[in-house]
């Protein structure tokens, strides 16, 4: 079975014409209008295609396509149609669409499979409205109370009970949801990897762990004339080295493992003043616990050992503690073999962001598919992938659907 | 002779009640309406004084009091009393205010020395509102044109020119003045160097060179999470290697070199993305020209190795080049001569910041005396000097005066 590769093209623009913004990206972000309406144009494919539709009370959506044997726990496929604020018109959506495209695959060829299959998309997974990102899928696996979700207020102190009011988006659907078979995710890699490497899909084994810090270094003011080296406090000298350890730290660490010093300010920022204040983050991750660990306390050596050095004084605020999610090692390897039959290069790899897929898999084998981001760009109106390539995913995930879901005993189930 | 202490002391307190502000300070900006109130009370005690006093067309204002020869050119003294916005009693008016009380001394001893003895202070040393700093001593020895200088605009866009004749402070002194004998500058250290080492005053050999440089540095913004560090065009990082660079740049010249990196600020500064963007000045100083040289070549080498190295594009804006600065070495041995004399431990060093004197040292010998800056605060309203260094300070300044002024053929001449 094939897919119609213009078609999912052809559902990719007209779902990004809906919240479309200059420079050819779109805007929908959470519970606004745009979303509303890009709900409804995904649910009108979905009732198009005779699919059972369920909505719960956090506004998630799943439409079922029923399997021969109804009592079986169904494949989901799924991801989110909510944006960044200048997003693309792939991330996220494409999970979804390309999991439209298949269920019309089969209802075109008049085939039901064993298994039920789902298509689903989940509430305000990027997070750019409401916080934490993930909400939908969090709330739909229990792993965030509806009334806490409900509650969250926007910058405007909008909360998302009251959008999914305005917006009659408040459905009957128990949370949390009905656990599915697996769960599938087709998704653009929003990194550079694939792109440079050459390969047409990734299978991705992991997701990252991630731990955002933020320091405080209090130093002194001084004029930069006057003061002799050795009398100084300095506080951006102190921030520079420790910024400049956290490349040689993840280096040494290896592996997957990243360091980011993003944001760093300095006070009072005059050129003819030493530093007396600087305010900086770090973000580590990696996709091994153990890795995420031991730079943890790499890092805190680093920044405690420069600053008794520099003698300045440092406070430290953990932001985020996020453990790595492992994906289904039999859904990874599944998902390489399916590139091989289609002669797809394909490399096993690690997701440096977040996805509904990981909020998935400690309860259910999840597994996820990445197609290459041009240029790495993401979170971008310049996000894109080659049209090929797009189709490629949407076929390697009906392929693998298609394994999973004819086959009663097909291997994955509750972990 | 010997000063009085405690006049000197409440003549810097009533200076300082004129433009004062909370905490101690002072605010009197140049050319300001606080600035004219200041400059008539110092006037007024030149009158009381009987000095002859001559004001040129960019403000100065000189008091002299006539020696026996009145044909043989004049000890002057003298600083400035402009501040920063939020200075203190000190910064310059402590020269001012010590030339007038070694005139006072004079006076009440009915001392005649044979050499004419100057007090004077100049237009626009701080350079906070019109740049450039030392503007009014520039001009006094001509090496600012008086139209150049009288052009110049604040912030609101009000010149030079028209505060100066708002205020009806355009006298008719010819400019350039007529250059002394010799010039001496009694100043607080504004660094921590004497306070540190417990040094009564300090005998200033020379003043820092300077230069300001501006880098901008451009690389690739990125997620985080999904660009490996081995993709990545960090611009923080590329400067946060240099800025930890500079400073071992300047451990490794030594001396009293110094470097700082006080401004640098990252784009997009958040968190989670990798910096495409910085904007950072280095500030090198060092009293020896060719060391300074040597600083900016081996900064130079430093910035674009590391810029080719982690492949970010680089440009650089020199801000400020300026020259140090020598004082006469026979006044800086009279300084510790006379420190010694009065039991006063003295430590010949070098200025941080720029000073009147500095502009005359190339046309006349110059010397300066500092006396401490408690932990170094200075350009602060928390500035401060113990009294018995500001007494000693003046002693010593009276000392000097005495030997260079009571002798016709007192070493000192031109250069």
């Amino acid at each position: 079975m094939e897919v119609n590769g213009q078609r999912v093209l052809t559902s990719i623009q007209t779902l990004g014409k809906i919240g479309a913004i200059d420079g050819g990206g779109v805007c929908r972000l959470a519970l606004t209008d745009a979303d509303f309406e890009g709900r409804q144009k995904v649910i009108e494919w979905m009732k198009e295609l005779g699919l059972e539709i369920r909505v719960d009370s956090i506004g998630n959506v799943v439409g079922r396509y029923l399997g021969r044997d109804p009592e079986l726990p169904a494949i989901m496929m799924g991801s989110h149609i909510d944006t960044v604020r200048t997003g693309g018109l792939l991330d996220g959506n494409l999970g979804v669409l390309a999991g439209l495209e298949i269920v019309r695959c089969f209802v075109e060829a008049g085939f039901r499979p064993e298994r039920s299959v789902e298509v689903g998309f989940f509430t305000n997974e990027e997070g750019s409205r409401f916080s934490p990102d993930m909400m939908g899928s969090l709330v739909y696996m229990g792993k965030l109370a509806l009334a806490d979700a409900l509650a969250v207020r926007d910058a405007d102190g909008i909360s998302v009970a009251e959008e999914l009011e305005r917006l009659g988006l408040v459905g009957d659907a128990p949370v949390p949801g009905v656990l599915p078979h697996c769960f599938l995710e087709l998704h653009i890699e929003q990194g550079p990897v694939l792109d440079k490497e050459g390969c047409a899909v990734g299978a991705v084994h992991s997701v990252q762990g991630i731990s955002w810090q933020k320091l405080r270094i209090a130093g002194q003011s001084n004029h930069a004339g006057t003061t002799p080296m050795s009398m100084r406090r300095d506080a951006g000298l102190a921030a520079f080295r420790i910024a400049s350890g956290v490349r040689e730290l993840v280096t040494q660490l290896g592996g997957d493992m990243v360091g980011t010093v993003g944001h760093l300010t300095l006070g009072p920022n005059l050129i003819n003043v030493v530093p007396n204040h600087v305010e900086m983050t770090v973000d580590l991750r990696s996709p091994v616990s153990s890795q995420l660990q031991e730079a943890e306390v790499l890092f805190e050596a680093l920044f405690r050992t420069i600053c008794a050095e520099e003698n300045v004084e440092v406070e430290r605020e953990r932001l985020v503690q996020l453990e790595p999610v492992e994906f289904d090692l039999e859904l990874v390897e599944r998902i390489e073999m399916a590139a091989k039959n289609r002669g797809l290069r394909c490399r096993r790899m690690v997701s440096g962001a977040g996805h509904d897929a990981q909020i998935f898999a400690e309860a259910v084998p999840a597994g996820m598919i990445f197609v290459p981001s041009i240029g790495g760009i993401s979170h971008n109106v310049t996000e894109s992938t080659a049209d090929a390539d797009v189709v490629a995913g949407c076929q390697l995930l009906l392929d693998i659907v298609l394994e999973l879901a004819s086959v009663s005993s097909a291997s994955p189930d509750k972990k």
